[in-house]
């Protein structure tokens, strides 16, 4: 477990290096999870790994916390600094930065931590750590492979036994805390969001469940996740109660075609816009192309949304390892929506899908 | 309720005009939620109020969320513009801002949507909205004090409930789930942390509750808070279990006396670090000065970290409808640790504590 973090801490500082950064600085966010282990909340107070090329890692943390960090961080993976409450942490981190010429910072740095280090340290120039880091996170190892096909089967499961229940007369907050329990009871440490759009609300892609009901001749979509060992999972369903409304299930086929020719688009080498385009072609020529506003995915693993992103103007080629969702909808205000989302990962020579629910009109009683 | 929110835009429109800002922009936080009732996920896809002295809001969004916004946001609040997937929306920010002398950006703006906005805004120097925002959120008006004090009365009864449990022979972890199912019986609509340290465990302060076991002769540590109107509470108490530990009544005494002291510092006009230094000389007198390691309070809201920090070096007066947190502690390594706290709010005349539940030391059976 320890080896494998010392390497991620040695690919960071090598990406670092070669990307003209002096050091890169990590607040709390996935990339402190990923790099060593150590997951506190955000907060006022600083916590800081500080990564110099060639040097080995410093964690800067509250004096209080200490004990926290060294219970978390493998032991000898990085130098642990407490700083005392009447002491600058800024002025801390900037002694082991150093003169520095080009920072790189977190993406999730809160500005209050960011503008304090540029004003310690002074650096010639401040740079995002997701050039960095993002490459390095977005390809999946053989471990966080097997933990994110079993988050994924979590969600599916859930999907599975929530279709089995009458959903007809809940609410949309109550399916979604149904679909919450669910996904505790198949085997989620932790619940993430559960997106309940019934009828006309599902044209609003982030619906939040509010008090309608479900009812007969309903399309609803559910978009659900969870963690399990840390990483997510992102399903989405679209499904009909009693019987599907006028021009649904023509919606529906064009939705489930735009999906299947996007994961169909996925290989190593190919443009992660590539993938967008597949969908989007389908959905355009059925004449519905300016109600799919959304991209078509996102990268997922220790964050729910992470490199890449699966967008217009992302060049980025494919690699194997890589991990994110295909999702395209279409809304119809005051209509319905529909959304088929699955992860996927590029193989050696292809794709494979991680979500295995069905992807066929389901009409529920 | 709509007013409220028209008068916090205005105050922050005018403060920030006072202190020089060309615009004060504020993405999703605590200062978003205070200022247009408005509470998404901070996520990587630019969600962005702008305020400029003397010119009305606007509110930038995700068009895929603008449904969620424009039920929110109280009608007329501000003006909301979407942004496509495809659209640049530091852009979009830059556009509405304008020229830009200096900016204020919101203390948990992510590092990545700060470098973009100034590289899109190209300000003359940028700076952070506490110190245009802090003040505002610091002084809470009645209908916020009325909240935080259910929370804290909802945090109180959850401690009178858990005490009256045999808690011997749980571990930590299990005593932490029971706070968190008390807090939500008892009213909270979330369970925000629980910190449970039993014997030599007490003494880190932010200990993660695992799975030691509840023993006789231990000292514990309970430390948690949730949210009632999205309004935090945040209390501290230490028992015993059985017998308290060698040494640990006349350390118990040190704190309370300590924490009393503290918060009979408290009235307006009074520097928030005078607070902090009636604690800290009680317990520097009684020879623990260096086992005192954390700044003895801070404020308490929409987050359960704001200003006005209790801490040597913030000369700041303390202002009537002020909130916080008031909690010294002991920690002596490799045997116990001791810390009482309760949320304070000050009066016109003097202070008032939102928490009443018993600082005597309790030994549970």
């Amino acid at each position: 477990m320890d080896e494998r973090y010392r390497e991620r801490l040695a690919g960071a500082s090598e990406a670092a290096g070669e990307a003209g950064l002096s050091a890169l600085l990590v607040t709390p966010s996935a990339d402190l999870r990923y790099l060593v282990a150590y997951d506190p909340p955000p907060l006022e107070r600083l916590t800081c790994l500080v990564i110099r090329p060639g040097r080995d890692p410093v964690l800067i943390v509250p004096e209080l916390e200490r004990p926290l960090a060294e219970e978390h961080v493998p032991a000898g993976l990085a130098e642990i600094r407490g700083w005392r409450e009447t002491e600058d942490p800024y002025a801390a981190a900037a002694a082991v930065v150093g003169k520095a010429e080009r920072l790189g910072v977190s993406d999730q740095m809160w500005a209050a931590h960011l503008l304090r280090i540029q004003r310690a340290v002074r650096p010639g120039g401040t740079g995002l750590a997701s050039p960095v880091l993002g490459p390095l996170r977005a390809v999946k190892d053989d471990q966080e492979l097997e933990v994110l096909r079993r988050s994924a089967r979590v969600a599916d499961e859930a999907f599975h036994r929530i279709v089995e229940e009458r959903l007809e007369g809940l609410t949309e907050r109550e399916v979604a805390g149904r679909l919450g329990d669910l996904l505790l009871e198949t085997g989620a440490e932790r619940v993430e969001f559960t997106i309940v759009g019934s009828g006309p609300n599902a044209a609003s892609p982030h619906h939040e469940p509010g008090d309608r009901g479900v009812r007969a001749g309903d399309g609803i979509v559910l978009d659900f996740g969870g963690t399990v060992g840390g990483y997510y999972s992102d399903v989405s369903r679209t499904v009909a109660v009693a019987q599907p409304p006028e021009g649904f299930t023509e919606v529906y086929e064009v939705v489930a075609e735009a999906q299947e020719r996007a994961v169909r688009a996925v290989r190593p080498g190919v443009p992660a816009e590539e993938v967008d385009r597949a969908a989007r072609q389908v959905i355009e020529q059925a004449g519905y192309g300016d109600r799919f506003f959304h991209r078509t995915g996102h990268g997922i693993g220790l964050e729910v949304h992470e490199d890449p992103y699966i967008v217009a103007g992302n060049a980025e080629p494919l690699r194997p390892g890589m991990c994110f969702s295909v999702e395209p909808g279409i809304y119809l205000e005051g209509r319905f929506g529909v959304r088929i989302e699955d992860i996927v990962t590029v193989t050696e020579d292809g794709v494979a899908r991680l979500n295995h629910a069905p992807r066929d009109l389901l009409v529920l009683r």
